[in-house]
C-alpha cells in the first residue's frame, strides 16, 4: 500500500472538509449563535474541527510518496476510508453544540447526510436545532451528492496511469463510468457546473414563490417566515443531493403546493444521468431522446404515479389529522411528489405514506429497490442495472430455446457484453444478500420484520424513511447503538455500491503483495 | 416442435397419473366411501378421471413421430406442460366429490401438492374431507417429490442424443445435475429405490411408536386412533416429498413428541442430496463427509436451531392456547422441528411459529430463501447455489484487490467455472425479481406487504405456510381467484426452478425455426 500517497489525498480531503465547514460557521455568525451563556459552543462546534482538520490535513502533505500512482485496490480502499473519515469529523459539531449529544448518533446523522440517505435519529423537535446545525446537515447532502472524491480529482495532477480512473470507478454510481466522465478532468468540472447550475436554479425558483405555509398553526410558533431564503437553501441542498433531511416538522407536509410541485420536478431532474445534460449542452438532443435508461425512468414514473394516484382516489386516503378525503389535485400532487422522492431515493414526504393503501406502499417499496438513473445523485440498484439484467435474462432464455442463438443485444446503442450482464447479476445478488443479512442482525434488536427490512432497504438505497417503525414521520432513534452503527455502514455500502467497503474491510487488502 | 413425440410422452404421463389415481380409489373402497345417498361421488371422483386419462393417454400413443429426439427447448416446454396437465387432471376428484367444490381452488390445492408446497385453501375443518381426498392430497407430495418426469425416464428408450438429459436438466432441482443422475437411467432407478426405501423406513418407524395424541380433547371427536396407519402413511408422504399438507387440525401440534422428533429427523434426511445416499451405498463414505454442501447444510441447521432455541427460552413463548411457558425440552423440540420443516421447505408446524419472537421468525424467513440441498426433494434457492454465489463474490473481491489473481476456487472438489457462478447469480436475481413482481401483483388483492411477500416466498420456495395472513394456522382461502392462479403458477415456477415455465410461456418457443 502506498500509504504516503493515500495519506496525502486523505489530507487534501480533510482540508476540503475544513473549508466546507466554514459555511455553517458563517451561518452561525449570521444567526448570532454566539453567546457567553452557552460557552460559545455553537461557534466552537465548527471552529474546533476546522482547526483540527486543517492541522492534520497539512501534516499529511509532508511525506513524499515514492510512487505517484494508485493500484485499483488502493483506490477502492481510499474511497471507503475517505467517507468514513469525513463522517467521523463531520459528526463532531453536533456533539460540541449538543444538538446531538451522543457521538454514535451524530455519526449516524452525518453519514446519513453525506451518503444522501436522510435517515435521522432526531426524535425531538427538529426546530430546536441551531441554524448552523440544520445547515450542516442539509449541506452534507449537497456535498455527498456528487461524491466527495470527485471534488478532489480537480486538484489531483492528471496522470495517464489510471489512478483517477480507479477512484472514479470506486465512487461513481452505476454499472459503468460514462466515457465523458472517465476521459478527462475537464468533463468532471462540467458535471460540477451542471450540478451547481441546477442547484442555483432551484434556489431561485423556490425563493421566488411561496415556500412554506408559515401561518399554519402546526408550525407557526416554531418556524419563522424571516428564514425563507434559509429554508429555500436547505430544501435545495436536500433535493439536489437527493438526500431528504427535513428541517421543519413533518418533512414537507406544510410546504405550499407550489413548492411541492417545484421540488418534485427538480427531484426528477436530479435523478437523471448528468451526462444527459452535458449532451443537451453540446446540442446532441437526439442522443438524449434515444437513451433507453431515460425512457425506462420516464415510463416507471408515469406508471408509478398512475397506480398511486388511482389508489389514493379509490381509497380516499384521509388528510393527516383530518377527516376529509384528499381532493383529486391533492391526490395527484402527493402521488407525484412521493414517487419523485422515492425513485430518486430522497425520502422527503408530503404525507405519511405509511398510512397509504397497500398497493401504493408496495409500489414505493419497488421504487426503493430500483432507484433512479446511473450517474445521478440517487441511490438504489439503478435503472440501467435493471434494464441490463432484464436483457440478460432475455438472452439466457433465447439461448435455451435455440442453443445456436447469437445475442446481438444492445444497451444504449452499444453491444451488451456478457461480462457486464454477469457483473450486474452478481451486484444484484450481493445487494440482496446484504439486505437479508443486515435485516437478520437488526432483528436481534427486534422492531418487527417489515420495519427492520424497510430500515435496511431505506439505508442501503440511501432513501431515509421506511415504513412502520421507521415511517416518514418516525425516526431511527429507538434502534440500539449496535444497530445504528450497522445501519451507518449499510448507508455507506449503498452509496459506494458495495465493493469499496468490502475491500476496505478485507484483510487481503492490507497484506503486502 | 416435435408435437408427436411430445404428445407421446405427455400421454405416457397421463396414463401414469391414471395408474397413480388407483391408489386413492382403493383407499376410497377400503373406507367404504361408496353410497347411493351421495350418488357414489367419492368413487366416481377417481374413477372418472382415471378413465379419461387412460383414454387420452392411449390416443396420444397412436401418431408416429418422425424424429425420436427432443431439442432442449422442447424438453423444457414439455416439463412445464406435463406439470400443468397433471394438476389440471389431478384437481378433478376434489370437484367431483365436492371436498373442494371450486375448480380453481382444487387446482391450487393439487398444484401445491405436486410441487410439494403444502399451501392450502382449505379454511374449513380438514377432517371433514374424505379419506380418499386426504390420501390423494398427501400422495401428490410423494409423487411430486422426486419429479414426475423422472418416473418416465425409466420407460423412455435410452438414446445418446441427450433427450433424457434435457428433461432431467429441466426438472431436477439444483445448479447442476449430478453426474450420477445424468449418466444413465440405471442410477435414476437407484435414486428411486433410495426414495422408496427411506419412505418405507419412515412408515415403519412412525407406525411402531405413538403417533398422534388421539385422546387430546381438541381432536378426540374428529380424529380416530383406528386410522393410525393411514395417518402414518400421510405423514410419511408429506415428509418424504417435503410437502407439508396437514390432515388433522393444527398441522402437527397434536402429534406425540416421539413422532415430532422422528419426523424432524426424516425431514432432514430427505433434505439431503440423494446422491450422497448412493455414495454411502457404494461405500464412498469419505466422499460424503467431504461434501461442502452437506457441511453447510449441517452448520445452518445447528446455528438456526441454536438461535431459535435460545430465543424461545429467553422469550418464554407460551404454549398455544395456554398460559404456561414452554419447557426446555419443548423449546428444543419445536425449534428442531420448525428448522427441519422450513429448511427442507416442507411447512409442517408443531406450533404457530407466527407467534414466535421476531428473531426466530427472521431465521425462518432466511431458511425459506435458502432451502436445503440440491438433488433433494426440497425447494428454495438451494444451499449449493448459495455456496457457489459466496465463492463467486469472494473471487470478484480478490480480483479487484489484485487484478493478476487467478482464481482456483473449487466446489465439491471440482474447479468452479465462471459460467456456473454467473448462472447462479442470474438465477438468484431472477428469483428475487419474480418474488418482487408477484408480491406487487398480489398487493392489488391487498392483505398487507408482509403477508403478500411471505405468501410469494412460501409458494416459490414450495414451503406452504408463511406469516401473518398466511401463517401456519391460516390458509390461502381468502385470496381472490386471480391471486390464487398467480400463486399456483408461482409454485410451479419454484418447483421447476423458473426457466421451464418461462420457456413454456415464451412465444419464441412456439415459432418454427
Amino acid at each position: 500500500m502506498n500509504y504516503k500517497l493515500l495519506g496525502k489525498i486523505l489530507g487534501k480531503i480533510m482540508i476540503l472538509e475544513g473549508v466546507l465547514m466554514i459555511a455553517p460557521l458563517i451561518v452561525s455568525i449570521i444567526y448570532k449563535e454566539y453567546s457567553y451563556a452557552y460557552g460559545y459552543r455553537y461557534i466552537l462546534a465548527f471552529a474546533i474541527p476546522i482547526v483540527v482538520l486543517f492541522t492534520i490535513g497539512i501534516l499529511l502533505q509532508i511525506p513524499k510518496p515514492k510512487r505517484r500512482s494508485l493500484y485499483q485496490k488502493e483506490g477502492f480502499a481510499l474511497v471507503a476510508t475517505v467517507w468514513i473519515v469525513m463522517a467521523l469529523f463531520g459528526a463532531i459539531p453536533f456533539v460540541i453544540n449538543r444538538d446531538i449529544p451522543n457521538y454514535i448518533d451524530a455519526c449516524f446523522e452525518i453519514m446519513s447526510g453525506f451518503t444522501t440517505t436522510g435517515a435521522s435519529i432526531i426524535d425531538y423537535d427538529i426546530t430546536s436545532l441551531a441554524h448552523s446545525s440544520l445547515f450542516w446537515r442539509s449541506f452534507s447532502h449537497w456535498i455527498g451528492g456528487m461524491g466527495i472524491l470527485v471534488f478532489v480529482l480537480i486538484f489531483i495532477p492528471e496522470s495517464n496511469d489510471g489512478s483517477a480512473m480507479h477512484l472514479l470507478r470506486a465512487e461513481s454510481p452505476g454499472p459503468q463510468v460514462g466515457k465523458i466522465v472517465s476521459k478527462m478532468r475537464a468533463t468532471t468540472r462540467i458535471l460540477y457546473l451542471i450540478y451547481i447550475g441546477l442547484t442555483v436554479l432551484e434556489i431561485v425558483v423556490l425563493s421566488a414563490g411561496p415556500l412554506i405555509q408559515y401561518d399554519n398553526p402546526a408550525i407557526a410558533g416554531s418556524v419563522s417566515s424571516n428564514d425563507k431564503f434559509f429554508h429555500a437553501l436547505l430544501t435545495t441542498f436536500g433535493s439536489a443531493g437527493t438526500g431528504g433531511f427535513g428541517f421543519i416538522p413533518n418533512s414537507m407536509e406544510y410546504f405550499t403546493p407550489f413548492a411541492q410541485y417545484t421540488i418534485s420536478i427538480f427531484l426528477l431532474l436530479f435523478g437523471c444521468n448528468f451526462t444527459l445534460y452535458f449532451l443537451i449542452l453540446i446540442g446532441k438532443i437526439k442522443d438524449v431522446l434515444r437513451s433507453e435508461e431515460l425512457r425506462t425512468y420516464t415510463t416507471m414514473i408515469v406508471v408509478a404515479v398512475g397506480i398511486i394516484f388511482a389508489s389514493l382516489l379509490i381509497n380516499g386516503t384521509l388528510r393527516t389529522g383530518g377527516t376529509e378525503a384528499l381532493s383529486v389535485e391533492e391526490s395527484f400532487r402527493h402521488s407525484l411528489f412521493q414517487v419523485a422522492s422515492i425513485i430518486t431515493t430522497t425520502g422527503f414526504s408530503t404525507q405519511n405514506f405509511d398510512m397509504w393503501p397497500q398497493i401504493a406502499k408496495v409500489v414505493l417499496v419497488l421504487l426503493m429497490f430500483t432507484g433512479a438513473m446511473a450517474g445521478s445523485t440517487a441511490g438504489g440498484i439503478k435503472i440501467s442495472r435493471l434494464v441490463i439484467a432484464f436483457k440478460g435474462i432475455y438472452v439466457k432464455i433465447r439461448k435455451l430455446i435455440n442453443p445456436r442463438y447469437v445475442p446481438k443485444t444492445k444497451f444504449e446503442g452499444k453491444t451488451l457484453e456478457e461480462k457486464t450482464t454477469n457483473d450486474v447479476f452478481a451486484f444484484i445478488s450481493l445487494y440482496i444478500f446484504i439486505i437479508l443479512g443486515v435485516t437478520f442482525v437488526l432483528s436481534f434488536d427486534g422492531h418487527g420484520f417489515f420495519s427492520d427490512f424497510s430500515s435496511t432497504l431505506a439505508c442501503i438505497s440511501n432513501i431515509g424513511p421506511g415504513f412502520d417503525f421507521v415511517g416518514p414521520y418516525a425516526s431511527y432513534a429507538d434502534y440500539n447503538y449496535f444497530s445504528k452503527i450497522l445501519l451507518t455502514i449499510t448507508m455507506l455500502i449503498g452509496r459506494l455500491e458495495i465493493l469499496p467497503v468490502l475491500i476496505l474491510f478485507s484483510p487481503r487488502t492490507w497484506k503486502r503483495t
